[in-house]
């Protein structure tokens, strides 16, 4: 992941999956992180879900404004409301400031 | 997770864990979330990792001062000095102030 000049922003998704996703789940989750990469102010995203259905994904951007937008993307929204209606059982979104960082490693690996 | 005043602080861990992980990683890594949570100013962790070994961990705090003496923690130090020589082949920390949040369902089946 590019690194990028702070602050700069996060945003904390952590969500529980309904036992039974279907319904153009993975292929909406797919779209999503390709669509996100396109808008302006994007810088990058991290995910893991675990077996038990819990996810983190972490995706961050150069200003509130940015994820403001993409919160109202509409191909974004109508997944949001599929989310909601369907795929999740939980979810919790958290709008960060990244204040500090540090690295061990060979993080630039990620993209 | 109990919700908390604004602003409060959240610890992104992002890692890449090394493909055999041995000498006590598992117990270490529990023994963290369990002297974490007695820390002052803990407020709660969620944590997920994928099966390909990149896993994020999310911590959330009331200070940045509860952050900074629990990353100096004797114990902590020793687990960072294992983690950097042994169990890790990259991590990145990064620490935010949670600016907003919200929340869909029944989120509060979380620690």
């Amino acid at each position: 992941m590019m690194q990028s000049d702070h602050p700069y922003y996060a945003v904390i998704f952590t969500s529980k999956r309904s036992p039974e996703v279907t319904d153009g789940y993975h292929a909406t989750a797919e779209l999503m992180i390709e669509l996100a990469k396109e808008q302006p102010g994007f810088i990058g995203v991290e995910s893991a879900r675990a077996a038990d259905g819990v996810g983190i994904t972490v995706s961050y951007w150069q200003s509130e404004d940015a994820i403001r937008k993409w919160k109202e993307h509409s191909e974004h929204l109508d997944a949001q409301s599929k989310g909601r209606s369907s795929w999740y059982e939980w979810f919790h979104v958290r709008v960060c400031r990244v204040e500090r960082e540090y690295t061990f490693g060979a993080s630039d690996e990620r993209e």
